[in-house]
């Protein structure tokens, strides 16, 4: 497996204890996210956007209904960011200071590529539609041609990542901790589904698909 | 109150019947979320990193303490963009091309200022502290002199800002809503605090206080 690349600006600086270089990590914060943020540069100013993405091996595909404008600029080649963040609790330390939070975070740096191919395009919105809603794909119905072309999706190559992971308890002073008098810890953050809520216009007797049910009775 | 300002960048086009004009919105957002993604331009090229953030009022501040190299880039007086953004539900269409998310976002556009007096720097720090640990900066030590100095705040006028929201089940073509074989609706998403995890170096009858346990306890 390829260690993520030490190009200059994927070089974790700050809090470099927390940095990963496992290829394998920044594959496990992505597939568990569900949005990421897109960073494209328009006027020379930046702009950032949330938007739904996927992954196909070292590949992600990053889906342009939001921001279309965004995507246009960054989309001839230029240069994106795109920021995958997951939020595992809020770290409450001895002093003001040393508050933190538990978190993983994957930051990719590329050129972004608009696909144009029928068949990229496909292979590209099954890799997002897999990502924010397994099993969808082969449940629900396909994209026509004209749905194909009215969607906008791009790829970018995983090579230049970044990977940050903070976890565990605080890490406060020494005369702090020794003076034993302020509470410290960790409060737990979590995603969690509740139930599916059908559409009000569905038939009475159509039952929840099992890729649904699923996901709702098996998280964690 | 002053509605959101109609500047080219902060015109919604896409998805224009998600938009919101209302400052109340805005706040209403950014209030609920507890991590930012920040967007600066280093070398021409786009930048995204998340970072935790505090409003009072009409002024967004920004915690420093990652991607401080960004936070310098982006510091004297250059341009920023933030998105906060927070994700309520996947939408499940009848067709792959309907699939949605529904989400309240925030994103504003602006001349992020460095804070360099000790008064506004804490001030701006309390935000920051409130938004992520509200309790936190009247019980655990205050920073130091030497602590505030590490750390780097950044000012946000938000002024310049949109507003998205999505909410509701999905919005299908006619034909595949009157064909009637195909579930569609929303598996709403929530966050979760489960119980906290006090620091092991604490001594044993230290009782974890209100400002948490409510935390855990009053949650939706």
């Amino acid at each position: 497996m390829i260690p993520l690349s030490p190009t200059d600006r994927s070089t974790v600086r700050r809090g470099v204890n927390r940095a990963r270089t496992d290829r394998a990590d920044l594959y496990a914060v992505l597939d568990a996210g569900l949005i990421c943020h897109l960073g494209v540069t328009v006027d020379g100013a930046p702009r950032v956007l949330p938007t739904c993405y996927g992954r196909d091996g070292d590949t992600l595909y990053l889906h342009g209904s939001t921001g279309a404008a965004s995507l246009r600029e960054g989309g001839a080649g230029a240069q994106v960011s795109v920021a995958v963040t997951l939020l595992d609790g809020i770290v409450y330390g001895r002093s003001v200071f040393h508050h933190s939070v538990n978190y993983r975070s994957a930051v990719i740096h590329g050129h972004a590529t608009p696909l144009t191919d029928a068949e990229a395009k496909l292979a590209g919105l099954r890799a997002v539609t897999d990502q924010l809603s397994p099993g969808s794909w082969t449940y629900a119905r396909e994209p026509t041609r004209k749905e194909l072309a009215a969607t906008a999706v791009l790829s970018l190559d995983l090579t230049e990542s970044s990977v940050k992971i903070r976890s565990g308890p605080p890490v406060d002073e020494d005369e702090d901790v020794e003076a034993g008098t302020t509470w410290a810890g960790v409060l737990p953050l979590h995603q969690h589904w509740s139930a599916p809520e059908p559409c009000p216009l569905l038939p009475a007797d159509l039952a929840t698909p099992p890729h649904v049910t699923a996901r709702h009775r098996d998280q964690p």
